[in-house]
């Protein structure tokens, strides 16, 4: 069964609910999931609307054409999805492994709701954990002065394997703001503390130096402003006076997989709207 | 500014939503917020739908008088509130008094969506804390084989008050099955333990005595059968083998009060539906 | 029962533990907890002892001059309280009155280690709840430009109250760097968001403002740099993007009590010890 | 550098912590960890000692002799370990993979203090998992009704790799008594629920039914009473009405594979002691 999956912004005004739902409606639609906010702060009105298509009486290209109609009304934003269209998901790493395991492991387990299709890294680590899972892995090396040339050719590959999302699993390497403003809301990061706290490098030394009774880690989408970009995912463990830095990179290992796969997740149901610098989830 | 809150539930069927949009939206309502549950298990369907009177056009006679045309086409059952009109409550409570003061206390805040008019107990020592609230409080006693006759007076006493809702605040009586019948869905009751786990009496040293690493609390619906009403709200906290009994009751102090708290709030905003043993809550 | 707490901190050597336990043990003192952290990064040393005085064969002033003994010795700072020696504590407040309540409630259920037997406020809002639970009650207004003459007026209540700790609820003056500095390690302050993030003003407008999916708080010992002082407890609560800032704050509300009350029951068993920006908290 | 791991229990009696740290003092050992436990209730004392063998001078058959001594006028039973000796490790996993591929991803990535060497199942499923992480992998059938055989041949494959700890990954059959028995306090199992509530099957079916709001999961050492055995770890994550068996199931393997891994490791530490039908945790 396949479903529709529209996502709407715009200006708060009275209509657009039932308009939609009326609209699903009278087309044979059934309506499985609506959820929507509007912020009295912003005065904007986001939706999340998923509807079965067993009897809807349209096709994808009716519904769009109909949606136009709707965002000239009512100055709607939209993107629609359906269900049956899985997005195809490169994952970037390094030399660390353990979030690339962990989102080939959910996806062995039918975790996903999109397909990981590529691994990238800068080095050549983790070939054997894309060799198992059966997926190609290619090293992009990032030379010094020269990460222009590297993009050039991760660019090609996200092309070629006509990529939707890019997931940073613990990559080191900062993307340039053309390469991230091209993928706007496409890139998603994992960043090992609990931002705004400890932005920047060495996170977990940062805290150790701080003693903090908390850590945590942070998926957001990536921006030209570093560490910056609006935030999918959070989340914290406790920690105390005894754990040396060792101790907090291997409790924080656990929360950075959990706190990245559940951002992808979200993500790949589109269940996520950027607002500004914020997200709207759907839940 | 004054809201309309109307809860339905029905069996799933397609148009209700758009039936129920399009009504507000004819009349001049705007849509504040709508969330739905389709539970595919049961194929029940639950929404609760909050909508700004400003410029409605119908009073409260005629939208009820709309939804009993609803409720024969789509064989809906629903309740509406007004956000104007706001419950009043009845605590009770026995010696102990973290929850009530803690009620108390966030009704002084403001925190609660209804208002605290009356205190009973069957003990006289929490006097001193409903005088300082401003609030009367009576004492019910409860004679060891003349439950009947403390019943009577407290339904009297409910009764007297307008009382719509009812919070068992370590309320240390089992009130009869009538009584719970006749107030079905309208007494809450806060468990000091981690429901079901650890039912009936004394949790905490059960707690103890089976070595958990957490406790908890959870706030339900009083039912006829023993702590098995429908769970609104729970929570839990770590603990080790250095807590003893009182170290447990200390921290399930704390957590008594906010998870009463928590759905005491949720219930009195609305946003709970009991559906069988469970319950729906609107986020 | 009396017990006696000592906490000790030195440069990491051999024979620490051996010599103290020793020293409990030859003159009759049964240990009752021992809790020790040796920090491989600092390479400082540091411990709490809990004995019995039931039978033990020495006073105060002689455990105090064998401790100056084993200072020489071994280059130990040391602290000795006794459970019979309660913390007076002075709670400061400002307008906001529930981490005060909340403190108070913890005194009466005897939840606390020390006696609040004083609330300062610039203002009179508080007046009716130190009256309710029998506490003096001592308005200081703070005059702009005349901070000095406010803390020469608190600094007097303290001496005259013989306080030893005193507690920030919600206290929104800052105080001078060197009131702090005459009070250092003896003054506890709650913040309201999760530091080092959103350190400095209005935290749940900038929470709100990021897009952060966590709201936390922060208890920490006062320094003359504001919002860096060592913390001794923090925690956090999951918030979205529905929630206003008047949500943030509501929710911050129950995370600052608690967070507050955690951690002055720490200092006050005696469980907290500084080290440098850090504090060892011994469990 | 080498330690020593010293466990230890006995009834409650003033000298010990002074007789075992004078030992190592007194033997050129440094004491770099202790953690003891007297337990106000069950009158019983429990401690966990780690020193540095550097500059020790007893070697291991000393040591022990001088344990004895101790055992004797103390009553103590006691436990010896090095850290150089690594516990060796069986996990034992049906169909389900994820517990299995977590431990065998934190084995790789240096987190537990043990080795884990062989992977037995009732089915092939798991084979190219345990061949890509180079573990021999055996299946052993369980007939029905031929237990007996199946652990005939599991007690052979555990001796024959001398194994010291035995891990059940969502190992879906129960062991008999007797094996239960040979193996006390060395088979740690995963149970998927807040134990005890929803022990026995299904109980994410359980949790579902019952309309918790909380899920959990709990490693416990398996006992010939099924999920009675003494409890090393639990953990919660918040569901709501909206989730069904599925998700439930999902959410529920996150939880699963990290309490696991918690309970494990902390063994591996040497950091549990059974004490009756609870464990005592040594952080």
């Amino acid at each position: 069964m396949t479903h529709a999956i529209l996502r709407v912004r715009c200006a708060d005004r009275t209509g657009i609910i039932a308009g939609l739902s009326d609209f699903v409606f009278r087309h044979g639609g059934n309506i499985l999931d609506l959820d929507q906010h509007a912020d009295a702060d912003t005065g904007r009105f986001s939706m999340r609307l998923v509807w079965s298509l067993d009897r809807f009486t349209l096709d994808a290209e009716s519904i769009r054409l109909a949606l136009q109609v709707y965002a000239r009304s009512f100055g709607l934003e939209w993107e629609l999805d359906f269900s049956n269209r899985r997005d195809r998901v490169a994952v970037f790493c390094s030399k660390e492994p353990h979030c690339l395991y962990d989102l080939l492991l959910r996806q062995r387990l039918g975790e996903l709701a999109g397909d990981i299709v590529l691994v990238v890294s800068n080095h050549a680590d983790a070939r054997p954990a894309a060799d198992y899972f059966g997926l190609p892995f290619v090293v992009v090396p990032v030379a010094p002065g020269d990460k222009a040339a590297a993009e050039a050719r991760q660019q090609a590959l996200l092309e070629e394997y006509r990529i939707d999302l890019v997931v940073l699993a613990r990559y080191m390497q900062i993307l340039s703001p053309a390469f991230v403003g091209r993928w706007a809301g496409r890139v998603i990061n994992i960043h090992h503390s609990f931002l705004p706290a400890f932005a920047g490098a060495r996170p977990y030394h940062q805290a150790r130096e701080r003693g903090v009774k908390l850590i945590g880690a942070t998926a957001h989408y990536a921006t030209a402003d570093l560490d910056e970009g609006p935030i999918i995912e959070q989340d914290v463990v406790r920690v105390s006076h005894r754990d040396t830095v060792p101790d907090l990179v291997r409790q924080g290992r656990d929360l950075e997989r959990q706190v990245l796969a559940r951002a992808v997740r979200l993500h790949l149901q589109r269940r996520v709207l950027i607002e500004g610098r914020r997200t709207v989830i759907f839940g």
